[in-house]
């Protein structure tokens, strides 16, 4: 039996409708995991947990981890809740970075620290990674094997500390034009792709995937990862950039050197150096700092480099699962890269 | 070869000595563990981490796995990791705490979040917290197997949870003198007994105890928990709680129901119950009130109820211990019971 007859059992229960796109399906068993684990009547911390993670945001962790598997002939059922967990250790750090970024909106509604309160912000997304690996321990009661949990606990947590790290570095960083770009790449790897990469390897290894097969895998998250990331830092500077649900200039607000104004930095005159530093590190208004910083970088060229580097990760990204067995959850891998990391692609909706 | 003698061996590379009483040996090897992870060259995240992890507390989590291990015949190298991470985990707790309570000073020194700034306390917290878990995931290198792994990483990942539960139900709590005594010793047992249960079931699982032996070491755990907690509530008003190092007014400055006043409030006059309600959700000068409270504690007998129902605990603890094999390991775990969970014992120094 293939993943995507599995998915066409799974949905038959519940829809008598033609076989959906793969996609769809696991869209489907997602929204019903998270409704049963969230149920409307939550209370205290379930409560605060089903408004950070209902409605979901693009659930693209889940959707890494669940066709990961399903590209390699996983079962869905089995891997469901691991997926869960992927989206609880993203949440859980959204709420965190919210405090850190003081971002008081996420996804069209007041932030978490906003609604319940930076006490509750803080305990809600600890308890947010911890069911990260409660979840991961659910796969056991669903059929995967000791081996498979272990070998899935040690990418998880080190993926876990390696995001730590990387809210350190870009903390670290805040207000520091000088650190060049091979740190900026080192920082958004540790701060994005890592997870992306671990979503990817943990359906890899809860399918049996062979060493060779989990290394694409991982490979491929990583890129789109650094794709994703570098797509975020360009949201700021898109033309619709108001419609995101996250305030477009909490980057500028927190004073980051983000890809394109390190590009900006590295390939401009001096007078024009001048000029970004001063709006970045010391211009008051933010919304005047960020008409300023958009210019600068359009005229600069740097968006479009930033984009062209985006574009060369998503290729890559692309390139990795090619060698993937061809089939809808291959298919749906490819997609997700087209949608999320590649700048032609639709507008996210926050991150 | 025993857990014993295995020590010795450890222990007599760096140390020609007679060999040193159980307990020593532990601590030595725990010592040795934490400085090689943390040197003092640690940069970053890791110096944060060094910072608050060295020099140590009381190590009360890592000696309950490991004495709990060698009691039943385990491998103190193999479990050394694992102690060590539920210090991290313990830690990661204590400096989110010291942000939710604002207090400013831990172990003599400034509190993480005084002397590194919020972001970094979230930041360096959540790294422990997954630190806890790469841990585990260290000791299958030193020969612990996959479905000992799977186990601890269930027993782990649900104490997480249910520690932040805890920490929920104390921040909900606060201010609230009517929630009644059971509302308040399910919420010790989530914040406090449930991290050393698991502490001691990890241990019992990574000497592949029997299941009757990891429940009994189950039991043990969470009944030092409770006494412990009780004991940490009455610190405030000991004769010298000016030596701790955790200022003593934290709980009255947090306005939280702690045992001896739900016991007050439950055995007393409707007059002195509105005295202590006034102290206690009015009162500004926390010092003043501290006073008034310690008086009132006194004089209704609260404090000694809140010391008997202690011993209880801390009988019942000693109590499961008593069936495991008798040995040097035991002993310290009935040690540690006497010192850290029994009112007769000398003043703990910090949580």
């Amino acid at each position: 039996m293939t993943g995507f007859d599995q998915i066409s059992c799974q949905r038959a229960d519940s829809a008598p409708a033609a076989d959906p796109p793969a996609a769809d399906a696991v869209r489907v068993a997602l929204a019903a995991e998270f409704a049963s684990r969230w149920p409307a009547d939550a209370t205290g911390l379930d409560a605060v947990h089903r408004y950070a993670l209902i409605p979901s945001g693009k659930l693209l962790r889940p959707l890494l981890v669940a066709h990961s598997a399903l590209a390699l002939g996983g079962d869905l059922r089995q891997v469901l809740p691991a997926a869960i967990g992927f989206e609880c250790a993203h949440v859980g750090s959204l709420l965190h970075d919210d405090i850190i970024d003081r971002d008081a909106t996420r996804r069209g509604q007041p932030a978490v620290h906003a609604a319940f309160g930076l006490e509750q912000a803080i305990i809600a997304g600890n308890a947010l990674y911890f069911s990260w690996f409660t979840a991961l321990a659910d796969c056991q009661k669903r059929g995967a094997s000791d081996r498979q949990i272990a070998a899935a606990l040690d990418i998880q947590a080190r993926a876990g500390v390696e995001t730590c790290r990387g809210a350190a570095d870009e903390l670290a960083m805040a207000g520091d034009l000088d650190g060049g770009i091979a740190a900026y790449m080192e920082m958004a790897r540790r701060k994005t792709a890592v997870l992306l990469s671990a979503a990817c390897r943990v359906g890899a290894i809860l399918a049996d995937a062979t060493t060779e097969q989990a290394a694409l895998l991982s490979v491929f998250g990583e890129h789109l990862g650094l794709a994703f990331q570098i797509r975020d830092d360009l949201l700021p500077y898109s033309n619709d950039h108001d419609l995101g649900n996250k305030p477009g200039d909490s980057d500028i607000r927190n004073r980051r050197p983000t890809l394109p104004i390190l590009l900006a930095l590295e390939a401009t005159d001096s007078s024009t150096c001048r000029t970004l530093r001063r709006v970045l590190l010391t211009e008051a208004d933010h919304h005047k700092a960020h008409r300023q910083l958009r210019a600068l970088l359009e005229r600069t060229g740097a968006i479009s480099r930033a984009r062209a580097i985006a574009d060369r990760h998503a290729a890559q990204a692309q390139e990795a699962i090619s060698e993937l067995p061809p089939g809808p959850h291959t298919k749906a891998l490819n997609d997700l890269t087209v949608t999320h990391a590649t700048v032609a692609g639709p507008t996210p909706s926050g991150r």
